[in-house]
C-alpha cells in the first residue's frame, strides 16, 4: 500500500482560480531561502534534480509543486534562478515592505527586533512596545520603544495612538499568554489584521484575520517525540 | 468535490506497529497544550464535541487522531483529562527530563533560557555557550554561561569538555547560519543526538539525529503570503 493519507485543509488557497495546498504554500519559503542562497553562491541556473539533491525532496515533488504556478521551468536548461526567486517571492508577497510592530520587548522582542535578516526580505520593524518603565524611551537596535500600558483588557491610548496614526501591517506577539489575545483583539479593533504570534495561545481572531502562531512549547515538544522515537 | 489531497510523508512512525502519521503527531502537542489549560483551570472530564469547539477542529478529527492510539476515550463520558494530559504526554516523550544546552547567548538564547514553561515540561537548561569574552562567566537566570571559542570549523575543548562529561539530551542553536552546520556536526561526533535548531539553514545530519527546525524567516514568509491572500 502506498504511505499516503488524506488531509482536509480550510487554509488551501486559490491562485488565478487554481487551488494551491496548504502543504505547498508552506514549502514555497524553503524554496525561497534556498534560491536566495544559490544567488548569493553566483548560481544562476539550476536543474530540478539538483535543486532536489540539495534540498532532500524528490526532483518529482519540486516539479509538482512549481506547475500549481506554471511550471517556472525551461525543460533541459533547468531553472532560471532569479527568476524563480523573484516569482516565489511575488507568490509570497515578498515585493513589498511589511511595518512590523512588536509587542512586549523582553527578550524574544529584542532578538525579533535585532534581526536584520527580517529587513532584508522587507519586514521593516517601526516600533515596539512595551509596559516595563525602564524600557520605554530606550531604542533596540534603531527602532524606539514606545509607551504601552495594557492590563488584561484594556490597551494605553499610546498604542492606540501609535496603531492609528501609522501603518502598521503586521503586529508581533511577544507577550504573555495572559494578555496575548485580548491585546491582539484590540489591536484587530484598529485595524491590525496580521499577527506573528508567539504567546503560547491561540488568538481566536476573525477569519479575515491573518495569524501565524510560533509555538515554541509546542516545537519543543515535536522534538522529544522524536528523541523517544529515534531508530536505533 | 471534496476538499482534499494526498501527501506522501517520509516522516511517519510506528506506534507497537500501527503506523502514526506525521501530521496526527504535529498535532499531539496541540492537544497537550489544551488539555493543560483544561487542568490549569480545574476542568477534569471534556467530550470530544466540547473539545473540537474550543480547539476549533472536527469532533471526527478528534476521534480519529486518538484512535491512533487506542482511543483514550469513555463514551458517553467524554474524556478523563488528567488521563488523556498524562497518556498523550508519554507518547510525546514529556515523562521525562530533558537536559538543554544553548549554543549562542544573543537575544534568542536568553529568551529560551529564561522561559520558565520550558522547564516545567521537563526540558532543563543547564548550559550556554558562547564566544563573546563580555558574555562568558555571566549567569542567564540561574544557568551558567560557559565559555566557548569555535570558528567556522573547530569547537574548543571547553564545549568538548563539557558535553562529554555531562548528559546533554537537546542542543538548542541560536548561532549564525554560517558556523550553525559545522557546530551541529561537532556536537553530533560528541554524542549529541538531538537539535532545536533555530538557525536559517538546514543542518543535513545523519538520520539518527533528530532535528526540529524553528525557521523564523520562513515562518514570516508565510504570514505575508497570507496576508497577500486574504479574503476580502
Amino acid at each position: 500500500m502506498a504511505d499516503l493519507y488524506f488531509l482536509f485543509s480550510l487554509e488551501d488557497t486559490f491562485v488565478a482560480d487554481k487551488k494551491i495546498s496548504a502543504a505547498v504554500i508552506k514549502r514555497l519559503p524553503r524554496y525561497y531561502r534556498y534560491l536566495s542562497e544559490l544567488l548569493d553562491n553566483g548560481i544562476e541556473r539550476i536543474s530540478s534534480g539538483e535543486l532536489s539533491k540539495q534540498m532532500k525532496v524528490t526532483a518529482s515533488q519540486i516539479r509538482q509543486d512549481f506547475n500549481n504556478f506554471g511550471g517556472f521551468g525551461q525543460q533541459g536548461y533547468g531553472y532560471n534562478v532569479p527568476y524563480l526567486k523573484n516569482e516565489i517571492g511575488k507568490i509570497l508577497g515578498l515585493d513589498r515592505d511589511y511595518h512590523v510592530i512588536i509587542l512586549g520587548a523582553g527578550n524574544l522582542g529584542h532578538a525579533l527586533a535585532n534581526y536584520a535578516g527580517f529587513e532584508k526580505r522587507g519586514f521593516v520593524v517601526s516600533a515596539v512596545f512595551d509596559v516595563s518603565p525602564d524600557k520605554i524611551g530606550k531604542k533596540i537596535g534603531h527602532t524606539m520603544v514606545y509607551d504601552k500600558h495594557y492590563t488584561r483588557t484594556c490597551i494605553s491610548k499610546d498604542l492606540e495612538g501609535y496603531v492609528k496614526g501609522h501603518t502598521v501591517d503586521i503586529a508581533a506577539l511577544t507577550l504573555p499568554k495572559s494578555i496575548a489575545p485580548a491585546v491582539a483583539k484590540q489591536l484587530v479593533q484598529y485595524g491590525v489584521s496580521a499577527f506573528w504570534n508567539f504567546a503560547a495561545t491561540d488568538l481566536n481572531l476573525p477569519g479575515n484575520i491573518a495569524v501565524e502562531n510560533v509555538h515554541l512549547a509546542e516545537s519543543l515538544m515535536r522534538l522529544s517525540y522524536n528523541i523517544s522515537n529515534l531508530p536505533e
